[in-house]
């Protein structure tokens, strides 16, 4: 497809590396003394500087959330269908910037950086960063790209907890958290499921106890263990019923170890192309800010009280069959901010594709998001 | 704990063992020459045999439902709260049969064992079984054992499909099937969960292709993550909140990969406990014997015709929060019996425990299945 004739895309992009050289303090006590954040702009900051939309990622995605690279042109950004000119996420009226966060993988500071102190990777010595850690690099990235204040922050799953936890650190930095997919923390369930993710990549032989770069070799099958198991949750039961159900690869059973049903052919063929890209430190530590994630802790579980400081507008989004981060999640967020007289517009959207949904083209979701955005750009007059 | 103090324990019990010379057709096409079965007896058969009730097991368990060892006090049987005198299977009545099922791992012959053809351990080459085929083979025992009709047969999840395979195989050899968190077939998620748990063995380097017993070795790490997965859907999201939580070990986050929440601790925990007496390429086996189970493939999808067959009473028993086996699943059983006018008595528990539910000692449940076997009593008059 050749992107100059698509009119709704960004078109060909380019990330930007922006150096940070000042020492950070992270939420584990740990610092780290400097380190680089890759990042990428869509759209042009106005005058005042009061168009800027921050779009936060989650667990697999990256900087590159919309357009494609010259060199790449299959490398589409992860949240293509939302940010472009008319699109959701209007590039045409907001400046949009995707960040890759600390710790991760796809050319940010992270475990296979460099560790000045040793001039050898970080790998397992790379620290352990939280939600928290990452919005405060992202504050300073604002910093570096001159905004003040974000016109919205965005993020669906683990990147709505980044958009929550901007209105409770930076709440006069944010006018709008669009907060999507979200929950306030992760039930024992979901941490169970990250758990048994990081068991497979730890006790691969291969994970050299996060040493495997000087190795010259990586834990693919624990991190490919760990996909497959992310991969299930990810999608709904009957979104999975509906693709793929019972249905065999080769029309009988044979009776072996082989993929025989098109789901087991369909989460190998994932979780190969995923431990191709994906390095497993990264994985780990992000599971584990996911699990760290827990804004009401600090007051006594009270949620309520955590989200006090927030004084910007929201929209949350859930999905009706979203089983990982259910409605119901979305729903105690959303109580604590009322609880807070706090300005919040709440869509439940009956879409069939579980967690998943936040990603995909559903049109009234994306009727939704336009909608608010449009109510963003009156308001900063775009 | 004195057992001949209880007086609803069976007590101290022993396994025996069944020898089969003659050749078994599997469903898979392969054929094994022979076989061995170990099963444990609880309570008489009564003076026209009639009296007698086949338990099969699902996963993980064994013959070994009821009672203990002489020498291994702590081995209480894995059904002991439902079978015993008094108890819902009461064996003051009924004479009731544990099986270890073809290719299992607890004395019946599996990969294990000796195949003649080599001398050496089975290993991969163990052939693959299939519900059918164990239904087949505890038609044999029963053979064996003098009994030409079983009063009933029961189990729960995996070992319900037996008790339902039975119906259809052997309508004529079966009063009454007590199925217990069932589905009449594999989703595409509880395939997907089963095949994250193959990998998982699989791609295990100790797993030498399944030839492991030969190295002198076991995939046990692979085996933990598999066991993980699956104890993660037997238990409900809401058990796991209110047993779990998000509550720390240690009181404070420590920012490492070592267990900090209480549920990682568990997983971790239970899943070297399994390791230690479970074989993976039993594992393996029964993982597939549950992904292939589906009656009414061989009719085309339906359910209806596959159990047109059964003449047997039902008792089928679902729990309002297993989303492993939902109680829609047990309803398309109800279904297509009804279907076939046949005789359904259908409780769906409010239990709060998950797919785990039909192995605990809930009163309702209990008060249940004691009632319906209280009926089956008296029609047989025992």
């Amino acid at each position: 497809m050749d992107v100059t004739a698509d009119k709704h895309s960004v078109g060909l992009v380019a990330p930007h590396t922006a150096r940070f050289d000042e020492s950070l303090r992270l939420k584990s006590g740990a610092a780290i003394g400097g380190y680089e954040l890759v990042y990428e702009i869509y759209g042009k900051l106005n005058a005042d500087r009061s168009n800027a939309v921050l779009v936060c990622h989650a667990l697999n995605a990256s900087h590159h959330a919309a357009g494609r690279y010259a060199g790449d042109p299959d490398n589409v950004g992860w949240w293509d269908n939302m940010i472009g000119p008319g699109k959701p996420l209007d590039t045409n009226r907001f400046c949009v910037i995707g960040v890759n966060n600390l710790g991760g993988c796809f050319g940010s500071t992270g475990p296979q950086s460099i560790n000045p102190a040793t001039g050898r990777a970080w790998g397992a010595d790379f620290p352990v960063v939280t939600v928290e850690d990452w919005v405060n690099t992202q504050a300073r990235l604002a910093d570096h790209l001159g905004i003040r204040r974000f016109a919205a922050v965005m993020g669906g799953s683990l990147g709505a907890m980044q958009a929550l936890s901007w209105t409770i650190q930076y709440p006069e930095r944010i006018g709008h958290a669009l907060v999507i997919a979200c929950a306030p923390n992760l039930s024992a369930q979901n941490i169970a499921f990250n758990e048994v993710a990081r068991q497979a990549i730890i006790t691969d032989p291969e994970f050299h106890d996060g040493h495997y770069y000087e190795h010259n070799t990586k834990p693919a099958r624990g991190l490919r263990v760990a996909r497959m198991v992310g991969h299930i949750t990810y999608l709904s039961d009957d979104e999975m019923a509906s693709k793929f159900g019972r249905q065999l690869r080769h029309g009988k059973l044979n009776y072996s170890f082989d993929a025989e049903f098109e789901i087991e052919s369909y989460l190998r063929h994932q979780s190969h192309k995923f431990s191709d890209y994906f390095d497993a430190n990264t994985y780990l530590r992000i599971t584990k800010a996911l699990d760290y994630f827990d804004p009401a802790a600090e007051h006594g579980g009270n949620l309520t009280l955590a989200l006090e400081p927030a004084t910007a507008s929201f929209l949350i989004v859930s999905f009706t069959t979203d089983w990982r981060f259910s409605p119901e999640r979305s729903r105690e967020i959303i109580k604590a901010l009322l609880d807070n007289r706090r300005d919040v517009t709440y869509a439940e959207i009956d879409a069939p594709h579980g967690h998943d949904a936040f990603l995909l083209d559903d049109a009234r979701y994306h009727r939704l998001v336009a909608s608010y955005y449009d109510r963003i750009g009156k308001e900063i007059a775009v």
